[in-house]
C-alpha cells in the first residue's frame, strides 16, 4: 500500500494547530426522521472553507529548504487551489496556481488573497497540467496535485482519524462513511485511516450523475475516463469532476471501498437544504452529496443505514449565494411536489 | 451579584456531553481584511441551532424529582421554545410551550419534534405569560422564562468560558467580545464568565435599531421599555424583541457592560452575507448582528478594534430560506452599489 495509517498518523501531527479540527455534528432530530444515527464531519468549517488544506498543507509543509525557495504551483480553480494557496502561506513559500483565463471573479479573488500568483491558460487550446508542468520546469516549482500524491492523501486522511475519535468521545461507533469523491484522494485518505482500526466500517463513495468514473472504475476493475466531450451532461459539483480516478487512488479504492453511489442534482439539493435548516451549515453542492445520498434513500440498497450509524463527509461549503439560492429553492419546490 | 462565576462553572460541568462544544473559528483572510483578529464563536451549531439549549438544560437538569414529574412550561415561539423543548427531553421531563395561535408551520413543527406539547394563545386578546401562569397553576408545571432566571442566566454563561478557554489554545487572548442583546440573558452569563478571569475584556451590546432598550436603560440607569405600539419600526431580528431588559440581567448588565451598540437591518445583512462567505455557516440575523458591528465600523467609536482580538457570539441560526435569501441579496446589492 503507498499510504498507511502511519503516514496519516504523522500527517496529523504536522496539522496539529494549522488544521482546524471540526466539529462531527448531530441532531437528535434529524437522527428520528431518518431512524439512523448521523455524523455531521463538518469539512466546510475547514481553513479555506474545505477539506483540501489538510493536503496541501501535508505536502508543501514538508518541502526541503530549497523547495521552499522555489515555492509550488498546482492547477485548479476551484478548492484545491485555494487549499495550496493558504498552506503556502502558512509554510512561507509562494504558490503559482494556473487557473482558466475565464476564472469566476470570487474564485479569482480568493485565490490572490492568500498571497498566491495566478497564471493563465486558454481551456480551448491549453492543457493546465502542461501549463503547470512548463512553469515548474523553468521555475524549479515543486507541482502538489488535487489528489494524486501519497502526502496529500495522508492528510485528507487526517479526517477518518477525526471521525473515528470523535465518534467515541460522543459515544458512536460509525457502520459506514459516506464520502464525495471527485480524483478519489479523500476517499484513499479516510478509507485507509478508517480501515486502519474499524475494519468492519464501510467505505462508500458518492459521485454526481455523468462523473461515475469511480464507479464504473470499480466494475470494469480499471481506471475508466469520463466521456467530457460535447453533450456530456453538467453537474454543480463543480468540485466532483475529475476525468478519472488517479493512478494512486484507485488501486487504493479498488481494494478498500466497499459500495459506489451516483446521485442527480435533485437529490443533492435536499442535502444543500437539510445542511442549511438542520445543521446551519453552508455546503457547496459537492460538499452535500454524502448527506444527500443518506437523505434520498440512495445508500439503503447497499447498506441498509436503519438503527446504525452513519458518518457523512461534508467534505466543503465554496458555494456562491446565487447557487446556494438556487438549491434551496429547488429542495423546497421538490418537498412540496411530495 | 446574583449569578457568579461558580455558578457558570458548575453549569458547564452539568452541559459536558449534553451541549455542543461549538467551535471558536477565524479566517486569516478576514483578519487581514479587517485588521484585527476576528474570533467567532460559532452557537448556530448549537443544539437546536442557537445557545438557548445551554440555559435551559441549566435549569431543567436541575428540577426535583416533583417538578420532573410536573414537567417545565415556557412562552417562546423561537430559539427559547425549541431549547426549553430539547433541554425537557434530554432531562426526561414533559413540557408545554405557550406560542400564538398564528406560529409559522416551521417553528410549530420544530418545538413539536422535541416531543413538547404547544398551547396556543391569541396575540390581541391574551398576555402569554399570563397564560403560562394558568397552566402552571392548574398543572403545577414549572415555568422557565427564556432570561430573567439565575440558572438560565448561568448556562448561556458558559459561552463565556468556553471563549476564553478556545482563545487560549488559539493562542489568542480576546480584548472585547460582542454578544446580541435581547433580554439580557446571553449579555450577562457571558459578562459574569468573562470579567470573572478577563476583566480587561471589553463586554459590548448589539441591538438591533427600534429595539435598543438595553442601551437606553444603560443611559437612563434603569430598565427603559421598547415602545412596541402601532408605526413602531419592525425588525428581522425576531430573537432580539424583548420589551426591555430584565430585573436580574440588567444590574448585572449596567454593571459589567462597556458598551452598547444599535445596528440598522442593512448592516445586520452583511453580517449575514460574511458568515455565508467567510465562514460557511448559517446565521439568522439576529446571530448575525456582532459581527455586523464589527465588519460596518460600529464598534471602532466605542472600542477601536485596530491590531486587536475581538470575539464575536454568532448566536443562532435559526432563519428560514425566505429571509437568509433576502438578507445575501441585500448584502450583495449593498456591495455592489458601494
Amino acid at each position: 500500500m503507498s499510504v498507511d495509517v502511519n503516514d496519516i498518523n504523522a500527517a496529523a501531527q504536522r496539522l496539529a494547530g494549522k488544521a482546524v479540527t471540526t466539529p462531527l455534528l448531530e441532531s437528535p432530530l434529524v437522527n428520528d426522521r431518518l431512524g439512523c444515527r448521523l455524523l455531521i464531519k463538518a469539512e466546510c468549517l475547514q481553513r479555506t472553507g474545505s477539506f483540501k488544506f489538510r493536503g496541501a498543507y501535508n505536502r508543501i509543509c514538508q518541502f526541503t529548504p530549497e523547495e521552499r525557495e522555489r515555492g509550488v504551483v498546482a492547477y485548479s480553480s476551484g478548492n484545491h487551489a485555494q487549499g495550496v494557496a493558504a498552506a503556502a502561506r502558512q509554510v512561507g513559500t509562494k504558490a503559482v496556481i494556473v487557473v482558466p483565463r475565464d476564472i469566476p471573479e470570487i474564485k479569482r479573488r480568493n485565490t490572490e488573497s492568500w498571497g498566491a500568483k495566478l497564471a493563465f491558460y486558454d481551456r480551448d487550446t491549453e492543457d493546465r497540467v502542461a501549463v503547470a508542468q512548463a512553469i515548474a520546469d523553468k521555475s524549479g516549482a515543486v507541482i502538489v496535485p488535487p489528489f494524486d500524491d501519497e502526502r496529500v492523501i495522508a492528510g485528507q486522511g487526517t479526517i477518518g482519524l477525526e471521525i473515528l475519535a470523535q465518534a467515541r468521545a460522543q459515544g458512536a461507533v460509525p457502520d459506514a462513511v459516506l464520502i464525495p469523491c471527485g480524483g478519489g484522494g479523500l476517499t484513499a485518505g479516510i478509507a485507509t485511516a478508517i480501515k486502519g482500526s474499524a475494519p468492519d466500517c464501510r467505505v462508500i463513495t458518492v459521485e454526481p450523475a455523468g462523473f461515475d468514473d469511480t464507479r464504473r472504475s470499480f466494475a470494469a476493475g480499471e481506471r475508466v475516463f469520463n466521456d467530457l466531450g460535447p453533450g456530456h451532461p453538467t453537474t454543480f459539483c463543480d468540485a466532483l469532476t475529475a476525468e478519472a480516478p488517479g493512478k494512486l487512488t484507485f488501486p487504493i479504492n479498488a481494494e478498500l471501498v466497499d459500495g459506489a453511489l451516483v446521485l442527480d442534482d435533485g437529490p443533492i439539493c435536499q442535502g444543500v437544504y437539510t445542511a442549511f435548516v438542520d445543521f446551519k451549515l453552508v455546503l457547496e453542492p459537492s460538499g452535500a452529496i454524502g448527506l444527500a445520498a443518506l437523505l434520498c434513500g440512495a445508500l439503503a440498497p447497499v447498506f441498509e443505514p436503519e438503527g446504525k450509524t452513519i458518518a457523512v463527509v461534508a467534505s466543503g461549503g465554496n458555494v456562491d449565494p446565487a447557487t446556494f439560492t438556487e438549491a434551496l429553492g429547488r429542495a423546497a419546490a421538490d418537498t412540496r411536489a411530495d
